[in-house]
C-alpha cells in the first residue's frame, strides 16, 4: 500500500474492521435471507426499476427494506434533512463530483442523499468489507446511486469497488469524501493526475488524518484537505457525552453488572475518562482515576474522584476502564494482583491500552462466556472478566447512538461545501480544521433536535464584545 | 384453579411467563443443541451418574454447562456462600422437607444448594413454562437434586411437576418456598391434610402475597406465611437503586436513544419514579413528573424536577415513562398528540398503565422493529415506538442484577429459616414481614461485597439509643 | 419544674437558646437602636394606637419596622395566606383560644394573623428568652395581639410572660401551641384546673414531644395531644432538604472552606445524613460514610459512598461531620488523629456526638477565631477547627429556610384546626401524629410555591387502587 | 493617568475597588481597635523591633495578629511552601529586585515571604484603598519587609506609596509584580528610564492584562509581561470551580434563599456558566440557560439544560444570574416583567451585564434590606431583589477560597522565576502566557493538598506518545 505504510495504521485498520462488524451485524442479522445466493455480486448482472444497473451490490430486491432504514434515519437527523431544505433554493455542489469511501449505513445514505439534493453527483464504494448493510446499498442503487459495496468484500473485492467508483468512463471527480485514507491512498497510486481537477478531500477517520499529515509534512499533499475528526463539536460528542453513556451501555450489555457501590479506576481523566467518571459517579460507583498530566489530575480531584497510582487500588477495586491513549497502561503486573471477578476494559483510542498479549500464556485459561466476553482463569481459580478482548468497548459493545453521526456526517456534508466553493487561495495544499463558524453552524443546525432557542447578539452587544452577530463567537482555539 | 382464580392474578401471571421468557431466552439461547431430540422429558429415563432416577428434566448430558453457570452465579452471591459456612457448624434446616417452586436458573440453584448446606432436602420444580435453563436443571439433577422442570413445559407437564415434588411415596414436605402461589394452590386444593406437618408457606411474588392475604382474611391460612416480597431491602433494590440502572439499559438495548438532551416525562414518583429521574436527570435528560401524592409531588420539586400534568407536556417530549402501579395512565388522547418519534414504555407494576388496547384499532399500523420494539404509526405517517407492548421495561428489556436476586434468595433462606425455627406461638395462622433484624441481617451479608465497614455501637451508646447492640437498629415500620 | 425535669432534657433546652440566639442575632441586628432605653419592658407602660396596653414588649414604636418583616414572610408562607384565604367563608378556629409559647418571629406572626384569621383569639408568650424579634413583636401588639416577649428576658421575665397569657381575668384558653413544653408545663404545675376546659396541645418541638410521650406513658396526659415535629412533610424537610443546603451554607459561612476535592466523613446516613453527603458529592468532596445500621449502610453503598469506620479514614480527612443522633461518637481518641486543620462539625440532633468536654483539658489551647469558631491547639502544633463548639451546625451557623418554617407553621395551624373541630372521641389522652390527609394537605398547598400541577385521579383510577379521589393516597405508616 | 485612561476601564477599577472592601471587611473586622488613633501613617515615625523603619502602615503593634493570620494562610498555601523548601539549595531570584502593587492580605504576605526566602528584595504597595489587612502590613514590616499601605488611603496616599516603593535613593527594581496595572502605569509616567534595568512585568488582573495588550499592540509595550490571568490552571479554578461554590455561597448569604425547586435562568454557558448550572442543578433548582454560541449552547442540552431565550421564561424563574461577559443582558423590559420576590445578580465579568442603571427611575423604589442586598419596588407593589447592585456576586458577597488564591499567587512567583531567569531573547517586548510545562507545575504543586498521586511515564510510554516524561504533556491550546 505504497506511501501509507505504516505497521501502526494497519494495526488501527484491522481493528476498526473488527469494531463495525460488531455494530452492524446486531442491525444486519434479521434482513438476513437464508435463500440468498452464494453467487458474488461482481458475477451478477441487477439493474433497478429504471433500468440502470450502473452499481455493484447483494440483492437489489432488498431496496424496500433499506429504504425503511433510511427513513428510520433521517428522522433522526435533522440536520441533514435542514441542510436539504435550503438547497430547495441554491444549489452549493451544482457541478460538485464526490466519490466516497464510507461505511455504507443508512446514515450514509441520509448523507449521500443529501449530498444529491445540494446538487453534487456521487459514486461510492465501502470502506470496509464488512460493514456495509445491503439493503440499504440497494435501496441506493434503486435511488439511481452508482454504488459499490456489499457485505463481506474480498481484499480483492475491495479495491475493485474502489476503483470502480474512481475510473469509469466520462467520470472525473473532483471532491473526495473519505473515512480511513484508502480511497485516497487508492487515487495517489493509480491516478495521481487525476487530482489536477480535485478541489479537496475530507477525511472523517484518525487513522485518514494521521495519513493526510504525513503526506502533508512529507510536502507530497497536492490538494487543500479537510480534517472533520478534530472538529469540536464532533470531539465533545464522541468524547464526552458518546462515552458518558456508551460505558454504562457497553458494560451492562457485556456483564449485566450492577453499577452501585462498585469501585471502579478509571485510567486517564481527559475528555473520555471525564465522561465514563461523570457516568459511574452518578450510578453510584466508587470511582478512583490516574492521571499524567497534573492539570487533568488536579480537575479529577475538584470533580470529586481519588487521584491515585494504579497499584494502590488495583486489589480492591471490580472495574478497570482505560482512556489514557496510551499503552501498556494495565500490564499483567497489575492483572496479576486483580481481585476474582475483576471487570477489565478499555475506551481509550487503540487497543494496546491492555497488554492482552501479555495474558495469552499457557498458565492461563481463556473462556469465552458470551459474545465479546472472555474469562481469563488464573490456575488459583482466580478470573477475570476480560472485554472485547481489549478493544474500544464503546465500538465493540454498544452503539454509536445516531445523533452523533448525525453531527459527524452534517460536518463532512459542510466541509466538502466549504472546499468546493472556497475562492482561489483561501486553502492551500495543507490539512485543515473546519473553520470555527461552520463548526458552529454544525452545532446550530442540531439545536432545533432539542427546542433549544438560541438568544441573538443585538447591534449594541456584537460592537461591545467586537463580535459579528453570525459568528464566529469564540476563536478557533477555544475549546 | 378454584379459590385463587380472579381475572386479574391470571392477567398478571401471564406476563410474568411473557417477561422471564424474554429475558431467559437471551441466556440459553447458547447452550441450545439442534440435536436435541423432540421426545418429552415425561416418556425418557434418565440416571445421574450415581444411577439416581428422582427428577425429570430436558437433558442430564447438560449438566456440565450447568455447573459452569452456578459456579459464576455462586461469585455474585456472597450472603449465600456465608450462610453456608457458617452452617458447617450448625445446621439450622436440620429435618426440614422443602418443596420449592420458583424460576429454575443458575441464581435458583445457588440458593438449593444452599438449603441443602443448611440441612434441608428438597424438591422442585418450575413457577413458570418457558423460564427454566435447562442445563441448570440438570446440574442439579446431577447433583442429586430432585428436580423436575424443562423449558417449554405446557401447563399440563406444569401441573405434573408440581405434583411430583409433593406426591410421593415416602415424602412428606413440611416448608413451601413459592412464587406466585402456585404450589401452594395445588396443595391447598389435592392435599390439604399435607398443612398439618407444614411449619409454613415462604412466597416471593406480588401475585402470591396478594393470594396468602387473600386467604387470610377469608380465614382460610392454615399456617403461618412470611411475605419476602415486602421486605425492606428488597423493595429499595428492586425499586429504587435496580430501576435506576434498568431503565437506562432497557432503553438502551431497545432503542440505543442518547440520553443528553433529551425531554422525557416520568408518570409516578414513588421509588421507581425517583430511581428513573435519577439516572435520566444524570445523563443529561430534562424530566418532568406527574404525581398525584401531593407528598411525592414536594418530593419531586425539591429533588429538581417540574411538577407537571401530563398533557402540559405531552406534545414536547421524547420520553414517556410509567411508573404507577396505576392503570390508563397513559390513554389514547395523549397516545395521540405525542410528537414524532416518541418512546413509551412503562417500569411499573402492571401491564395496563399504558392503554396499549387503545392502539389495536384499524387506523394505526403496528410495525415490529425489533425484539420487544413496536413502532405504532398514524396515518399521517406519526410513528411512536412502543417497548415491550407496556409490559415493564426492566422485566423484558434489561436483566435483574444477580446482587439484586442475591438479596432476595438470602430472604428467602432466612425466611425458611425463621419460620422452621420459630418456637411454638411466635407465628399464627397470618402473613408476616420478615422481622427487622433479621431484614437487617441480610443487608449486612451483603456488606462484604462492598467491603463496607460496619459501626458497632459501644455499650455506653447502645444504652444511650435504648437499642440492642446487634439491633434491629430501626423500628419495624422505618423506610 | 417538677414531672418534666430530667437531665437530659434541660441539656436539650438550653442547646435550644443558645442557637436560636445566633440565628436570630443576624437578623436583629440592623434594627438595635442605640437610644433603647435600659428599663425593663415590665416597668415601662405602653399603649398601642388604637389605646389597647394588654401586652408586654420592647417598644412600641419599633410596629412599622416589623410590619416590614412580616410583610415580606408573607411572601414566602404562601400556605398559610392560602388558609386565610378560605376562612373569608367559614371560621374553622372561630371561639377557639389559643394560648401560645413559641419563638416570636416574623414567621410567628404570619402565623398568629392567620390564626386570627381563622377565628381564634390569642395570648403569647416567647419559648426563648433571647429569640424574639423586638420590632415584630411591636407590630404584633399594635395590630391588636397579647405579646408577652422581649428579646434578653432573664428566666423570671419568662415565666412572668407565660403566666400572663394564661392567667387573665375573663380568660380560659382552649387550645395550646407550644414548642419545647414550657407553657404545657406550667399550666400542669400552676392551673391544673385549666385542663377541663382545653381541647388539645400542639406541640412542635422534640424536647416537648418526648415530655409529653413521658407524661402519656405515665398516664398523666389529660387531653389530647398533636407530635406536629414527626409529621412527614415535616421530617423529609427538616432533616433532608434542608440539610441538604445548610450543610454547604454553615460550613462556607465559619470557614470559607473549598468544598471541591476535599476529603469528608460523614458519621451516621439517616436522613440528615443523606442529605450532608449528595450536598458534598456534588460540590466535588470525597465522602466516606460510617454507620450501624446494616440496611442504612447498603444504601450508603449503593449511593456510592465508602463505607468505613471511622479509625479508618480519621487520619486522612479534611472535615468530619456527625448525623448520629448518639453521643461520643467522635472521641478524644478520633480528635487527637486528627490531620491538622481538620473542620470537625455536628448536624445531628444533639450536643454530644463530639465529647467535646475531652478537649477541655491542659495541654490544649482553644483560640476563637471567628465567631462560632474554634481553634483547638495541640502541643506540637497541629490545630482542628471546631465549629459552634459541637452545636448544631445548621442551627447555629446557617439559617432555616422560611420554606421549611412555612411548612412547620402551616402543620401547626392544621393540627389545632383538627383537634378544635375533632367529634368528641377522635382523639383521646395520648399523643397523636397528624392524620396522613393532612400532611398531603400541608404539601399540597405548598406545590403553588413551585408552579407545580398536581395529577387527579380518574373515578376508575381511584376505583382500581382502592382510593379516596383526595387521598389520604399512602398508608399511614409511608414515608 | 495619560496612556492607560479609557472610560471602561476606569469602571473596571472603580468595581474592584468595591468588592474587595466588601470581602476584606469582614475579616478586618474583628482587629478594628477603637483607640486607634487617626492620625494618617504618612505623619507617624514607627520602627519595627530591629530599629528599621522603612515602611509606611497603619500599626507596627499589630504586627502579631498579622503574623497569626499569615500563619494560618500559610497552611492553605502548600504550593508557595514547597518553593520555599526548594529554595533552601537554589534561590533563582537571587538579585531580583522586586516593586509589587497588589492587595495586602495574608496570602499575599505568604507571596512575598516565599519571594524573599526564594533570594527576591521587595517593596511592595497596596493596589486597592481599602483592601489592606493592617495587622498583616504590620507583621510585614515586622519582617523587615518595605510595605507602604493601609487601609482607607486617599488616592494622593495611594500614588504616594507606589512612588514610594519605586522611587528610593539606592534602589533599582529589576522587576514588576502588578495587580491592575497602577505601578505599570506610574513607572511609564514618571521614571521611563527605570525599564532599561527591568526584566518583565507579571500581571495579574483583566484590566491590568487589557491595558498590557494596548500597549503591546501601539508599540509601546518595553519589557516582556507574562499574562498570569489567563493561564490554563488559573482560569479553571477561578471560574468553573470556584464559581461552583460562590454562587451558592452568594445567594445564601444574601438572602438564605432555599434552592430546591427553585427555577433558575442562567445567562451564559462558558466557564462561569457552567460552574453556576451544575451546583444549582445538584441543589434541586429547575435551570434554564440562555445562550449566543450554538457550541456551549448543545452542550448545556447535553448537560441537561432546557436552551430558552430569557423572555420565555423570565415571567416564571425566582432567581436570574448572568455570566456572559456582556452587557444590557438583563435590560429594564425584563426587570419589568420578573415576578415579585424574584432575586436578580451577576456572576459575569463586569457590572453591566444587567442594566441596573435603567432601574433608576422616578417610579421605582430602591429599598436596602441588608448589606448588598436591596429590594426595587414597582408602583404595584411588585419587588425584586437586586444583589451587590449588579456587581459581581462572588466578589461582593461570598469569599474568594484561599485554594484558588493560593494557584494564583503560585502562578505569579513562577512567572517571576521564568522571567527573571529567561535567556536572553526567549521573551521579546510582548505579552505572553506562563507556558504550559510550569503551568503544569503550579497544578502539580496542589496535588499534595488533596494526597493526590501522580502516575509517571514509563520511558516507553514516553517515547510513544512523543512525550517528554516531564511534561509538558498537552499542547499549548490544550484546555
Amino acid at each position: 500500500m505504497g506511501i501509507f505504510l505504516t505497521a501502526n495504521s494497519w494495526i488501527i485498520t484491522f481493528f476498526f474492521f473488527e469494531s463495525f462488524f460488531a455494530i452492524l451485524a446486531q442491525y444486519t442479522a434479521s434482513y438476513t435471507d437464508s435463500s440468498d445466493d452464494e453467487t458474488s455480486p461482481r458475477d451478477k448482472q441487477q439493474k433497478n426499476s429504471k433500468g440502470n444497473g450502473d452499481f455493484c451490490i447483494k440483492n437489489i430486491k432488498q431496496a424496500d427494506f433499506g429504504r425503511r432504514e433510511i427513513e428510520i434515519a433521517e428522522q433522526e437527523m435533522p440536520a441533514l434533512m435542514a441542510l436539504r431544505k435550503r438547497a430547495q433554493g441554491e444549489k452549493p455542489l451544482a457541478g460538485a463530483k464526490v466519490v466516497g469511501c464510507t461505511h455504507i449505513t443508512a446514515q450514509t445514505a441520509v448523507l449521500m442523499e443529501t449530498l444529491s439534493a445540494l446538487g453534487a453527483q456521487c459514486r461510492w464504494a465501502a470502506c470496509n468489507i464488512y460493514s456495509t448493510q445491503n439493503e440499504v446499498a440497494a435501496a441506493l442503487a434503486e435511488g439511481g446511486f452508482s454504488v459499490f459495496a456489499w457485505k463481506g468484500e474480498s481484499e480483492d473485492d475491495f479495491w475493485w469497488c474502489i476503483d470502480r467508483c474512481v475510473n469509469v468512463e466520462g467520470w472525473q471527480p473532483n471532491m473526495i469524501l473519505d473515512d480511513g485514507g484508502d480511497l485516497t491512498h487508492w487515487i495517489y497510486k493509480k491516478y495521481p493526475n487525476m487530482f489536477k481537477k480535485i478541489k479537496g478531500i475530507v477525511e472523517e477517520s484518525v487513522t485518514g488524518v494521521h495519513r493526510l499529515y504525513q503526506l502533508s509534512k512529507a510536502g507530497k499533499l497536492c490538494v487543500p484537505a479537510m480534517n472533520v475528526n478534530d472538529s469540536v463539536t464532533k470531539q465533545k460528542f464522541d468524547n464526552l457525552y458518546c462515552c458518558r453513556e456508551s460505558i454504562l451501555d457497553g458494560l451492562k450489555r457485556t456483564t449485566d453488572v450492577m453499577f452501585g457501590g462498585k469501585q471502579v479506576v478509571v485510567c486517564g481523566y481527559g475528555e473520555v475518562g471525564k465522561g465514563c467518571c461523570a457516568a459511574l459517579k452518578a450510578m453510584g460507583s466508587i470511582v478512583y482515576v490516574t492521571e499524567i498530566d497534573p492539570i487533568c489530575a488536579l480537575q479529577a480531584c475538584m470533580d470529586g474522584f481519588r487521584l491515585v497510582k494504579l497499584n494502590e487500588v488495583i486489589r480492591q477495586v471490580d472495574i478497570v476502564i482505560t482512556c489514557t491513549g496510551n499503552k501498556n497502561v494495565v500490564v499483567r503486573e497489575y492483572l496479576d494482583r486483580m481481585k476474582n471477578g475483576c471487570i477489565v476494559c478499555n475506551m481509550g483510542h487503540s487497543n494496546t491500552e491492555i497488554d492482552v498479549a501479555s495474558l495469552r500464556t499457557p498458565e492461563l485459561t481463556w473462556e469465552r462466556v458470551r459474545s465479546q466476553v472472555d474469562h481469563v482463569i488464573w490456575p488459583d481459580g482466580k478470573r477475570i472478566v476480560l472485554l472485547a478482548e481489549g478493544r474500544l468497548l464503546n465500538l465493540s459493545c454498544s452503539t454509536v447512538p445516531t445523533f452523533v453521526l448525525s453531527i459527524t456526517a452534517t460536518t463532512q456534508a459542510l466541509a466538502l461545501i466549504e472546499l468546493y466553493n472556497a475562492p482561489e487561495g483561501r486553502y492551500k495544499q495543507d490539512v485543515y480544521l473546519l473553520p470555527k463558524k461552520m463548526d458552529e453552524y454544525v452545532a446550530s443546525l442540531h439545536l432545533p433536535t432539542f427546542d433549544a432557542h438560541l438568544t441573538e447578539l443585538t447591534d449594541e452587544q456584537a460592537k461591545y464584545l467586537g463580535l459579528n452577530k453570525n459568528g464566529p463567537f469564540k476563536p478557533n482555539y477555544y475549546r
